[in-house]
């Protein structure tokens, strides 16, 4: 079902960066539900994570445990979230880390743990047990389509994509990542989970500033459903195998790599978006006109979220009177609708305010049709400008998520 | 599909209050869409409009009329909104004052216009001419249950509700209401459409205040998507026609007559979740032991709002990580999860951030299974405590609104 996201994209592994997956019973049968992601001593390691406040157990170890610096490895597991678990949660997640610990020679404290899946369900620690020894000796530069698959709770397909630079002094750098999450969605520092690594050298803050950044347009730029998810987090790992060059913000090609990581992380967000639960359709909703960056994304997100915009993008329906409703309870303090304009694609079906007179109901219609389109609004107001990505509610998200625990 | 609502509930006229309804084929073939209600020379009137920036064309004529005072009648159609159609719009709802001062021998400043149905679409004017005068000769006071189901677009059931209470100097004072809407419903002042009358004589300001009061705990406090409609307008009419006595905050009356009200305009509020788009369960969020009541209000939309928390809802499933990650979500700053606690009913799930040690799956599941129950968050953080009142997303919602234009 996912809209336009080929599984085929060409990818590269990173120097120094090993994985290993295992179908370890979690909770799935029959597919691998835990990851393994090792990194070289004095590798740099740079998360975020969700800003809700009932975040999970392993949110609470992982961000505690990054602190301490000199990351060795992440453990991840799909198909429970250990969310809503009180004391009992966190033993788990500080065990698991332990486990891992045992098995790679490092202390608990140098390993994040991760986990997603059902809410409020203990988290067994008996699978880590007996799947760290043979992980750990399974660890591969190759293991990525495996990782991608083995972290994926109701998404149908993988995420991984990778990006390629090279520097001034020729170092060829690499940047791969993967993510999962298809529902949930409205990731407020990161997306549900996205791993992403390079082989370049960068100190950790710099790692950190680099991340922030790439996230505020991709991964906290999209929506499914509005809610953030307990255990939203998003890792950005860098081995330094790539060669001796610390990259840091005085560097000349610090903006190639904050591109590169940038664009990376627009993908594998959008990915998420493509591959939402029950979605037919990708939108690019953009904003423009505003009179600050945050009444654009106030005015993106009441457009991307409203049901009714979204159950119309459904139906293929180029129904504006919705998401001019959207727009107009978006909260903006005296917007002057006179001054609202509005494109489906480059159809215009609002000028200042009033229908376009060049506007007929087959153009708008032949834009809705399509798998993928933005709707576009102009406020009038300034010169700010966002974009949020979204998906339509279709029939199979009220079942996906109906049925989920059943 | 309505949850829980009879139609077969006592109602009372009110004294001087007539009404007429007529099949004049705005949109829908072969069933009234087209109400006229009438107040005698000397009555009050009261109203509140939608927030929405995008406010419809007869709510723009319908505010200016009403600083005029004096008002004689209410014109309201169903089937087409006037919303979104620019110039041409204010002039077909300022025509159609017109056409009802004309018929009733009034100015058009004492009419205020009402439309609801599909956004977008011209308001034709004929309809109104060719059944004007019919509808001026055909007024009664015994009209009410036909008016409710004039009003009506996605509502399966007509909503119509009285109460009656007798003054301290014997004065008997009757108070209907009739109201509409089923989806793009999250009030902002008002519901979608919502029409009260009383016998009772309450000079405008008084009147005013007191809709106010009632309309901030009834059509203020319910959601069925957050979709805030562009044409959302509740009246209140005081025909004064039960005797000389006038209300106003200080008489000995006045909190009787105000608690009426509000009861009223909860129960006819309560009606539009009841059988709003789709829904198939009637669920009341409680928050409690809120800081603030803005703080209230933010956690209980976040969950009343969450379409994970509706489409669990929809399964019957006690998810309660679903309405925790909504909690989580809400804003509130510094929310200490170890003070929250949910039930569901009087089924105690989480307790001071905690699993509650009692709490079995089997009691959340009976309770969920019910056609209506609430969904009580406690914070633990003051003493604000605010309901507001929801439904569940079901594949309905979805089918109504993704093939309501077609």
């Amino acid at each position: 079902m996912a809209v336009n996201w080929p599984t085929d994209a060409p990818w590269r592994p990173v120097a120094g960066v090993r994985l290993a997956t295992m179908a370890a019973g979690i909770r799935y049968k029959q597919r691998d539900d835990l990851l393994l992601i090792t990194v070289p001593e004095g590798a740099s390691a740079a998360a975020m994570f969700t800003r809700n406040a009932f975040c999970a157990a392993p949110v609470h170890v992982a961000r505690r445990h990054l602190q301490h610096g000199a990351i060795r490895a992440l453990v991840i597991n799909a198909g429970n979230a250990n969310a809503g678990t009180g004391a009992g949660g966190l033993q788990a997640a500080e065990e698991s880390c332990q486990i891992v610990a045992n098995a790679l020679g490092c202390s608990p404290a140098q390993v994040l743990p991760f986990s997603t899946g059902v809410i409020g369900q203990p988290l067994p620690v008996a699978p880590f047990v007996r799947a760290l020894p043979e992980l750990a000796t399974a660890l591969s530069e190759d293991a990525w389509p495996q990782a991608a698959r083995a972290i994926m709770t109701t998404d149908t397909l993988p995420k991984l994509r990778s990006r390629h630079i090279t520097l001034t002094d020729g170092t060829a750098v690499t940047l791969t990542g993967i993510c999962k999450g298809a529902g949930m969605i409205k990731p407020d520092m990161a997306t549900m989970l996205a791993f992403l690594a390079t082989d370049a050298r960068v100190a950790p803050a710099h790692l950190d500033a680099a991340l922030r950044g790439a996230v505020e347009g991709s991964f906290n730029a999209i929506t499914v459903d509005g809610d953030t998810s307990t255990n939203d987090a998003c890792v950005l790992l860098a081995s330094g195998a790539a060669g001796a060059t610390e990259l840091h913000p005085a560097s000349a090609d610090w903006a190639l790599f904050t591109a590169a990581l940038t664009s990376l992380c627009q993908e594998l967000a959008q990915g998420i978006i493509r591959d939402a639960e029950g979605a037919t359709r990708f939108i690019s909703v953009v904003v423009s006109g505003a009179a600050s960056r945050d009444e654009a994304r106030a005015v993106a997100y009441a457009v991307a979220e409203s049901p009714l915009v979204k159950t119309a993008a459904f139906a293929g329906d180029p129904n504006w009177g919705r998401i001019l409703a959207a727009v107009g309870r978006s909260g903006v303090a005296d917007l002057d609708i006179n001054r609202v304009s509005l494109w489906l694609d480059d159809v215009a079906l609002i000028a200042n305010g009033q229908p376009h007179p060049d506007y007929r109901e087959e153009k708008g219609a032949a834009v809705a049709a399509q798998a993928e389109f933005s709707m576009r609004v102009d406020l009038g107001r300034g010169h700010h400008e966002l974009t949020v990505w979204t998906c339509d509610y279709s029939y199979d998200y009220v079942k996906i998520n109906a049925e989920y625990r059943s």
